[in-house]
């Protein structure tokens, strides 16, 4: 097997550069045969951590690149800023061919933005999308789009939909994937302009097309895809995350009431943790894909722990061993033009 | 004060004609002076139920309608094929002026439908809407819309926050009530062709409007009215409705893995009902009001408790009293022809 080269974004997320650092040793400890790590980032930094480890891989690799984007950085502006961030720095390394794929825990928007611009966008797709996982009762079911592209046309949504069903058979391992069209009904006539035509195209499509799916749906597992447009679905993930804040404030102003209380919610908490909050707890799920773009850029949650930055490696080294790309280059070619 | 004539959907509702009638005798006694309950159904239905109250109230009058949409029915066929239901015969005496105002707990697409092409749009107004409270931290926010108007254009969702701020103002006591435009980012730039457009009016409309909220602002009372088109709206209100389905049905299987995990649940339930459920418990919330149709009709969920139904009466009585639906024209007939 050929050895990989996977470049991590070592200044991205809230607990940089440690999490980031710890998460590429591990990757770099458990697969020495197949992947070769090169941190990105302020290179004394990331020594400093690497020492704390005490360690001495042969397969993990320092590029310096001084300037960071912070969460807060306008993703656009940081782009003009910040040409040496650890983002512009590990995408180039893409776009080189000097690495295999590039993985982020940083701000989500900085990495989309730079990864669409850097990278651009494979032959045959009109809009790139990235792709979040909701847990449900059956597993789980994943959303596109969730912000890379508002304002989309149904053959969008189409392309959403060919994209992640090749994503999901080759990185998740679901045979011909279901998908359902997010709309407000269920009945085909059910929607707006956007979804009445987009249900055509997918009808037609050869996919695995289940019809319209509600906002109900998302969580019940109905389908392994929903499809919708960048706005509706950023909208969906940013509610979806709140819910497990205002529980989690909830019970604390419950507590906040007296000792009992106190005692009562400390004991319940465990259960409920693995109950239900663990389900909504999204930082969880590791990283999520951009996909359309011509380079594989993996983007993480903030608040990534060094576990979910190895999965993020890993999905990165799946992506490439499995071409997806490749796949989506073949399969959108032979979208006929006048759909577009 | 004048006497006010309310229509009430008796076979609205998975608990008709119980709730609809208790809830309408419940209203009926506490306002005799103030109210007239007009009960639309099947008459037979109607008086059986009455009887078991054994009450004489003179403020309650019976209509018969022989036909009764179910909550399976199709809105829009629903009114061809059955045009003598409870649903019609209670909108036709709102607009023959031989009530002031309708309320209903059945197929709230059908009584949405029905109220739009029975009474019209009141003069100015380009799109109706719907909206639904939403529990937040410091009390509740109302999103305009959740499924009366899909597609809109920025002047619709302008008319959405100007009919909503009236609402809110008059009906739920807020002075000044502050909006928010539902985007994907904070900034002004952020969101697709009709948020941005639609921030720009808002911005110049002399409303109370504090900018874009995201999707994770709606739980957290940033605002007292998020607006946003109906697509959005609905598949918003339709994922939250399932939280509550979702962490019901995950308890229950925990529960199922032994007895004392059912005992231990047991213990939990009553807290985590008041804690958190309740909060995501839409039904208690009562009616709905659809603005910007030439007459006041309020939605109620199909699984309203009597009390709820009362509450949909005494929102429509409020409705009728403070003029809202005439505030409503005065507003928006000043708005410049220009925008739309």
């Amino acid at each position: 097997m050929n050895k990989l080269k996977i470049a991590v974004d070592a200044m991205g997320g809230d607990f940089a550069p440690l999490n980031d650092v710890s998460g590429a040793i591990i990757a770099a400890e458990e697969k020495p045969d197949q992947l070769e790590i090169i941190l990105v980032g302020k290179e004394k930094l990331i020594r400093d951590e690497i020492l704390k480890h005490k360690i001495s891989l042969r397969n993990l690799e320092i590029i310096n690149a001084d300037e960071v984007v912070t969460m807060k950085d306008s993703p656009v502006e940081s782009l003009k800023t910040k040409p040496n961030s650890s983002i512009s720095a590990g995408l180039d390394l893409v776009k080189q061919k000097k690495a295999d794929a590039f993985i982020s825990a940083g701000n989500t928007g900085a990495v989309m933005t730079a990864s669409i611009l850097k990278l651009g966008r494979i032959k045959g797709v009109g809009r790139p999308t990235i792709g979040s996982l909701f847990p449900t009762d059956k597993g789980k079911t994943m959303v596109f789009d969730v912000g890379a592209s508002v304002d989309c046309k149904a053959v969008h949504l189409l392309e959403f939909a060919i994209m992640g069903s090749i994503f999901m058979k080759n990185v998740h391992n679901i045979d011909k994937p279901s998908i359902g069209l997010l709309s407000v009904g269920e009945e085909k006539s059910k929607g707006d302009n956007l979804t009445i035509e987009t249900y055509e195209l997918l009808e037609k499509s050869g996919l695995n097309f289940k019809g319209n799916v509600e906002g109900r749906d998302v969580l019940r597992g109905k389908v392994d895809i929903i499809v919708c447009d960048g706005f509706v679905g950023n909208v969906i993930l940013k509610f979806a995350e709140s819910v497990l804040d205002v529980m989690k404030s909830k019970f604390k102003s419950y507590a906040e009431k007296g000792f009992f209380h106190k005692i009562w919610v400390g004991m319940m908490y465990g259960t409920l943790k693995n109950v239900v909050l663990k389900d909504f707890d999204y930082q969880e799920y590791g990283g999520v894909p951009l996909l359309g773009v011509d380079g594989v850029s993996i983007i993480g949650h903030g608040k990534s722990s060094p576990i979910a930055v190895k999965n993020m490696i890993y999905k990165a080294e799946e992506m490439v061993r499995k071409e997806v790309n490749e796949k989506i280059r073949i399969e959108l070619s032979s979208l006929t033009k006048e759909s577009r």
